[in-house]
């Protein structure tokens, strides 16, 4: 058997801990699959004496995790500290400049650093791989990269942020609204307790940002991705779309275009009930690819939590202790394109519209008007009662439309005087 | 950039063609993520006048498949003529005793020969590919074998079949009976003329027992798998199922039991609908796996066809260009144990069953006592109404029960003079 493959892991939280209790518990059935031993060094974590569900007392103890891309003994670092930058994107730096293989579940280092760091490990013949980043336990990274890659992605969609999706189905199962669930959803650890980065979209975007970068062969790009998340959903608009025969997601889309720009989109979107995202439910996520010969695929499973994620860790551990590596983003970094952003003429929905309006008449027609304006047709319509004096809500669903025709319409129907708050908009995908 | 990776394919049927369309189509692509060229050398079928989608004129004609197997000019043999034994067989034997890396499509050849020519790849260390025998374009081999490779998987449950999944779903939807949807299937070219190998579940299991070598790292064992197919599946169950809130799937299933034996049953199953399984519609596969770890993880996808099975093909080509394979089933198959069946009372499962009786008083009695007999208890049971003087249906859903005690009752029950045909069962998995 060949020499020891040597790592230090830096973080041992719930990820940081499960890897080490898969490494302990499978360790033997892993060597095999690696045809070496796979050997944790030294592990590196903020508090030493914190209580711990795995004894560390075998591995040797660093304070200061960034030590650990130094060590002479040690062939690849797993970053599972978490954080878009400080301590992660020093030691993973550090890590490639010292010639170290990294493994990394940091979909929000990667979403902004991703690119440079690509091309740091390439050019050192390095790997860098991120199967936990995106989508936890579920290998969608090895799916687009390796088993699909003989294709032509035109299409990749997900559901990528468990919170989101447990809020949401716990939303439509007991018709509550927003606020309420979040807080139980707080109380059972299912969301953090400063929940931004969960249900404003933005960790989900970070993962959707390495999907489109690897199904379409281009430079990540974080910043030129519309976000949105779940704060504005409310139960009536959960109910309303079930009425429709909708249910709400999370989900992140990206398409690529005849004309080879991309259209992408992070936000709440709806989706048939019946249809296989919309029975992605509670904290599961699921991905979606559409290639020119295989047609649709499916991956569906938990996308967060010690066990899926560090399963995700310790396969790219096997692949990288038997010498299997490939570019981060499928073809060298330093030949990818940057995309090119869909321009809103061209990227066409159906959407669902939620109106708030004083209670009068003439209103329907003035904002019928103006969506007819833009040439908007109206698939569907709804007007729950309203109590006397209240403001009435007014649903429709709307045919495939543009971007930029839906976007100039709500513009001028919030200018109406009888709009009381901003109107909602989701768009419809057909996944 | 290397020398040029060559290949031989034989077999020029719909997926051999659509491996010619992707490398014809995307070569340059896949020369990048290969890192060296991919150069069809030479293609075989058994006609060589036929006409076809591809120009194959490019390429060397070879009358006999099995001379692909002696060239010194080819690295790789692409097997996709399919037949367990003959042509197929005699080549993929030859090839690997002259040097030749396979990749074969050939679930058949597989489930019989695929622990002799797993042994014979690795002893010359070779590679034996197959992501595209089981679930088409579904990348589950890699996911199983990789991706998921950290834990130990419990348990692993596919719709395998997409000429089955069709004809069920079909028979849900239109209400008609199994003969009529069969020919209107054939018709189509979703079934073939001769549907035995689909229907009977026997194609089906033979992706089950390399799902089943791989899951679990035990020798494939094909016959030693209990096999029924869907020819006795009526109408009347469709409905029956659906009022219980099933659908019926043919649907492999293999769990490994906490006394280290394996359970496994490859046949029409019921599952719950609004489960994931349940979703999988038409000519869709999908394969669920359960893992230590990782919990459950879901792909679906296309099962066959040209462009998906030939997607499979071409991921195994660029990973083997690469230098890229693994042990057959994971670890190396010399080293592969026997699996141990489970014991008949250890397999447990709730069942439905449908017991044509003649209608007449205490026939129902007489059931029930057999059931209660082997302490088997009943969930639901309903007995549509019948014509005057014609057998009547009941239909029951058991609790759980093991299959010892299942088989007892049902062989005591056939003993009935009351019964007017044998017993119908199916177990019901929750997936």
């Amino acid at each position: 058997m060949s020499a020891p493959f040597k790592i230090g892991i830096a973080g041992l939280g719930t990820v940081g801990a499960s890897i080490i209790q898969i490494l302990q518990k499978h360790g033997a059935a892993i060597n095999a699959r690696a045809e070496r031993p796979v050997e944790i060094v030294a592990v590196s974590a903020r508090s030493k004496n914190k209580k711990r569900d795995v004894d560390v007392s075998a591995y040797e103890w660093v304070d200061d995790a960034v030590a650990l891309a130094s060590r002479t003994d040690i062939d690849c670092v797993i970053e599972v500290m978490g954080g878009e930058e400080g301590a992660a994107l020093a030691l993973v730096r550090t890590a490639l400049e010292n010639g170290k293989h990294v493994i990394t579940a940091n979909k929000a280092m990667l979403a902004h650093h991703g690119y440079e760091l690509a091309q740091l490990a390439e050019e050192k013949n390095l790997a860098l791989s991120y199967e936990a980043a995106v989508a936890g336990g579920i290998p969608v990274i090895r799916a687009i990269r390796e088993g699909l890659s003989p294709n032509s992605i035109q299409a990749v969609h997900g559901i990528l942020n468990g919170t989101c999706n447990y809020i949401l189905t716990q939303m439509r199962e007991s018709g509550r609204d927003f606020n309420d669930v979040l807080k139980e959803a707080q109380a059972k650890g299912y969301a953090e307790a400063d929940p931004t980065f969960d249900i404003d979209g933005i960790d989900a975007a970070h993962k959707l940002s390495l999907l489109v970068a690897l199904s379409f062969g281009v430079v990540p790009d974080f910043d030129s991705l519309a976000v949105s998340g779940i704060r504005a959903i409310t139960a009536e608009d959960i109910k309303a779309a079930q009425d429709f025969g909708y249910r709400i997601k999370l989900l992140g889309s990206a398409r690529r275009l005849p004309d080879g720009t991309i259209a992408q989109s992070m936000g709440p979107a709806l989706v048939k009930i019946g249809s296989p995202m919309a029975s992605v439910e509670d904290v599961f996520n699921a991905v979606m690819v559409e290639g020119d010969f295989v047609g649709t695929v499916m991956l569906e499973g938990r996308g967060a939590g010690g066990g899926p994620t560090a399963t995700s860790i310790v396969a790219d551990l096997t692949d990288l202790a038997r010498g299997e590596f490939r570019p981060i983003f499928g073809i060298p970094a330093k030949k990818l394109p940057h995309g090119i952003k869909a321009g809103a003429e061209k990227v066409v929905n159906s959407y669902y519209l939620r109106l708030s309006v004083k209670d009068q008449p003439g209103v329907i027609a003035d904002i019928t008007g103006l969506l007819r304006d833009q040439d908007i047709s109206i698939e569907a319509m709804s007007q729950p009662g309203a109590a006397a004096g209240q403001p009435a809500a007014i649903m429709l669903i709307t045919h495939a439309v543009s971007k930029a025709a839906i976007d100039k319409a709500l513009a001028a129907i919030k200018g109406l005087p009888s709009l009381t708050t901003a109107p909602v908009s989701m768009r419809i995908e057909a996944v």
